[in-house]
């Protein structure tokens, strides 16, 4: 029984090492980069014990990649914890906006982000799947945050699912194609990302702020002290 | 000269249909997928004509990628044409957001954003530039564009350049992170482009229209009937 338990802890620790050295592989050098060879030698371990623990490379690669929409359960926190009992819309707004721009801009993320891309056509279920419990799963998120503030009457909210397509896609268009083209990892400083995350804000709360002053919101003299910048 | 004249015809000849074969070859394959040996056959030339007119696969792929950028004339055009003369903002944004949505979710752009986010870290100055002459160049069209119709009165625009961002943003974002993740070439109907285009401008006006009725603007009531859907 004890010999038991060691063999199943010595296995399941040789699982977890295949699958960070399969991790870094496929992030440095994508799917058609990556060697079975390569993985078991990062790994430590012998070529057949990773045909052991997957049969082969593409379903390595199906499991790496889905593991990684687990990633997206902190956003998804993030996004109830900062907006569901928020008052303060435009401050909890731009927090929101700066981390989520911050952490989709990391490194890491970006590699994962064309790694998924470069291969959707060649795994469609898995980029089907990685879609709905990643991105999707961020949206639906976000559309029941802003439904919650329009029902408190924090904002004003008439269709939730359209705001929050809005809001990502005011935040997130630009530097992520921009990252995504040019390969360039570092495109944004820190200051430039929070410029951009309060500039969304502001465009976001336009369109769906309550209207404290309805005859301010259209009077460019207002209009200009308003904006941050 | 005659004789030379008609070598150069036929040399310019099999130029083209290298190029015709290559870009066919990547956008189906992608870049590690595919083999000069391939563009050979594809274009029915020998391996060595191949080499004769491309020192290597990479600059073959570099000069594919970057002729691609042309394909960007037709939208530059387009949004020039549409709007800058405007007295319509709503039925000249719709048109426009429809052709710019249902250009970029054409199989064949799919496939060439996917080669080009898939090669970006292994070929960042190509990156660049095809992000600075094709991305970049719409953006800076449609910044010129809404100044305009801000100079004109037709839109109240006081940041040219947010605008046009928040323009492909908000149209953009969506669908396209839905064609790159899934694969999927065929994720919306004609009708549904058509209702995202239209959505779009919707919320585009909501931010940059001039008010015609400033306590209307805010107005539920009014508000609710003014939504397409």
């Amino acid at each position: 029984m004890a010999m038991r338990r060691r063999e199943g802890t010595v296995s399941a620790a040789k699982h977890e090492a295949i699958r960070e050295a399969a991790t870094r592989a496929f992030l440095e050098k994508g799917y058609a980069g990556t060697s079975m060879d390569e993985v078991a030698a990062l790994a430590e371990v012998g070529k057949q014990t990773v045909y052991k623990h997957f049969s082969d490379k593409r379903q390595l690669f199906t499991d790496i990649v889905l593991a990684t929409t687990h990633q997206v359960d902190g956003l998804v926190r993030l996004i109830a914890q900062t907006l569901d009992a928020s008052d303060d819309p435009r401050s909890d707004l731009e927090a929101l906006a700066h981390r989520f721009l911050t952490t989709l801009m990391q490194p890491q993320m970006l590699r994962l982000r064309r790694l998924v891309i470069a291969n959707a056509a060649d795994f469609p279920e898995l980029g089907e799947a990685w879609y709905e419990l990643g991105f999707e799963r961020v949206l639906s998120t976000l559309t029941s945050s802003f439904s919650l503030l329009d029902e408190r009457g924090v904002l004003r909210v008439p269709d939730p699912e359209s705001a929050a397509e809005h809001f990502v896609g005011i935040l997130l268009w630009i530097p992520l194609n921009k990252a995504m083209f040019t390969g360039n990892e570092h495109a944004y400083t820190e200051d430039a990302l929070r410029r951009r995350a309060d500039l969304a804000v502001h465009a976001f709360l336009d369109l769906y702020r309550v209207a404290e002053h309805p005859l301010a919101r259209n009077n460019p003299a207002t209009d200009s002290t308003d904006r941050p910048l």
